[in-house]
């Protein structure tokens, strides 16, 4: 069962090519508990996991901030974002996206690389006060999510 | 989307008439999150969502005590406690269960009557010091009832 | 994979102590594609597979005649004929289900021992001829139910 | 519920632009029964029906012929070959995928075209005399696809 890490270090800010709708950083969001869900398009659990427990999220939780960031690491030629964009729009993915810098060096996008992600779906959570508690790897219990999110929307800012 | 109750209504000890498994009350789990869930065996939402959620959270959340209890408001005649432990026993429910009483004036059990439960599968939690913090009639999407559990287990006693 | 037996053998008449909902034997069904679905009620393979595997038949083939049979051969005194008819009407069960008759030796029911069932559920077939060409015990995919029915139908009486 | 159309026209040959996986034609497979999945990566229903569906025929029916086609009507920049072969790798689909030529003349493929499909997803049925059955948008019931591959594969060539 995963927990949450203790509160006390700072999630580092999003480094963003691009997004698809509403533009924000996290430090627009400070006093909000935010759940980041890193995908790409054409990972199966990303579609079948990841992604739908997010909108779950977004539709269940009004007090939390869902975002999307696509963290591409292949098949960089075939998942840029003008194809992010028809995926988008085709799945209904009803939370703004962001698409995640590359640097030009290496396959692995800066902000997956500074959160050291280790694939896709990796789902983050981030406190009210902005500090890092979470980054999971894969599908997770809806229970064990919603269980987070609880302890962190019942922290004091 | 259910919201845990306020702290400071204590939750009222359960009339049990016979208990399968280990047998305990709460006074006894006074410092620990309890969920109850009440059922009927012949129950479908029941068997379709209650018992199965209340399996999952025994199974995912080694700190929360899940009991069940029977109350038992219609076709008494064929779900009596014979019934009940071949139903236990059949289904493999992992946790004890309780017998709701019948003081033998209508068909409302004792329990159920107390806690003003409307019907079955009902959800009920209390938290570390022995109060009532949620009475849910019906299914309940898990990332609701984690983010309950969660809130609860994150207080302190 | 399952595969329909030959025709060529007559399916034995069910006996039969009760029934709920119409009255009917395999003689009168002459010229019907039948399913039969033995199951017991505490049984729960048959809740989770057999059953709302034969519910969807009745709801998407009209034209083959779905019956259910309580072929009790475990657990008698909490699942008579009073239990077994709340367990329909809770349920919802919306075809004929016949009790299988005990001779009053042994566990086993008359027409489960004529069938040679080794449990529940199991899914019985029976072409427009009368003849037996299907037991299969436990879950069976709807695409093999659906080819092996797919078949019986296009078969001329 | 779909039924099979009546036998006596022939399925028209389809008019590929590349093979993803052994290269086949209508021609060739006479005297088998022929699913064809007609499908775009980017189509949701595709994903979670269509393409689920087709590869559990594969799995459970040896006998019968499945194969996709890559049917791109909309968002034809990056839904390409190189698009597709890393969807096909990445979603493990197991069966030989063919891409639907495009003559040049609006955004309809030449086989959808020819075939009249409405969208995607869309399963086509061909029987072992290489005539076309069935044409059918959108899910279906694995109960009622069953029932017409049973059809099929019980008739003779």
């Amino acid at each position: 069962m995963d927990r949450l890490m203790p509160a006390g270090i700072a999630a580092p800010e999003l480094d963003i090519a691009q997004w698809f709708g509403e533009e924000t950083s996290l430090a627009q969001l400070r006093g909000k508990v935010v759940l980041i869900e890193a995908f790409q398009m054409l990972c199966p659990g990303c579609l079948n996991y990841g992604l739908p427990q997010a909108v779950r999220v977004r539709k269940q939780f009004p007090e939390v901030v869902v975002i999307g960031i696509h963290t591409v690491f292949e098949h960089h030629d075939v998942t840029g974002p003008e194809a992010l964009q028809v995926f988008l729009r085709e799945f209904g993915i009803p939370f703004p996206v962001a698409v995640d810098r590359h640097d030009g060096r290496g396959n692995i996008p800066i902000t997956m690389d500074t959160y050291r992600l280790e694939g896709t779906p990796s789902t983050i959570l981030i406190d009210k006060s902005g500090d890092l508690r979470l980054t999971h790897l894969g599908a997770m219990p809806d229970l064990q999510l919603g269980a987070m999110l609880g302890e962190l929307l019942a922290e004091k800012a």
